[in-house]
């Protein structure tokens, strides 16, 4: 019933997308590859005032189904998808998702990206994946330092 | 790339799950099929101090990105996880989820369930999706007929 397939990284670069009307509930984002990943966790950032799904790649579902997240193997992609918080129109007492505010992702691969605790950090830009440059990609690993013990993710519920 | 099934009401509760550590990102819900499903949205329930997930089935999903949802087709399914919020341990601006607390489902059925919407109210308990009693399935309905311009979904942004 279920249909896993492995996916490269460069593989993913190459998904298409389903077309999606604005009024869909699921067209809010920009259509990247992590649209068809399945859930990992959700957060609502109370500083930044936006609301994310974490999303992962196969690789990633796996790992985190068996446990295997100490370290997560080469080949995860955990996908951080943001939107503007918003107050539901007809629901008040509701936070749900605004306006498209990004989808940032972790990439594992224990020796490419041995100086940031083998991560690379990127985003998507419309479908592609495109790698974070070094300024962006320290900021990143700076605040992921601080849970180096769950190999640099915040997601681990 | 992409294999899509259409899968029928009764053989979603047949899906098998995946076995998921204590530890695992994924493990906090309880293991029914709409663990494989994509998302649709997310929220924050302020007065109820819960965060959820809100996922759809294929048929949900292709509803959804194709615009098609006054009304959602027959055969959708959406269901709305729960965990009690919580504080990041080591994030304190993040609200992320907690203990599970249970996961409800929508089922669009226009004849079926016509006295409410063409909408049957259910929950899992564990892998099994589980009907809800008359008495439930009216308080469900209650509340969601005020989203009637919207076929009765709250996840329309």
């Amino acid at each position: 019933m279920r249909n896993i397939t492995t996916l490269t990284f460069t593989a993913l670069t190459l998904l298409a997308a389903i077309p999606a009307s604005a009024e869909a509930p699921a067209a809010k984002t920009e259509h990247g590859a992590y649209e068809d990943w399945r859930l990992l966790g959700v957060s609502h950032r109370l500083d930044k005032h936006y609301v994310r799904a974490i999303l992962g790649n196969d690789a990633a579902i796996a790992a985190a189904r068996s446990g295997k997240t100490k370290p997560w193997p080469d080949g995860t992609i955990i996908a951080k998808v943001s939107w503007k918080e918003q107050t539901h129109a007809q629901w008040p007492q509701a936070v749900v998702p605004g306006e498209f505010a990004g989808a940032e992702a972790m990439i594992k691969d224990a020796k490419r990206f041995a100086a940031t605790g083998g991560w690379g950090f990127a985003h998507w830009e419309g479908k592609n994946l495109v790698m974070n440059d070094a300024e962006k990609s320290a900021a990143c690993f700076a605040c992921h330092t601080i849970r180096q013990e769950q190999d640099y993710v915040f997601t681990t519920q």
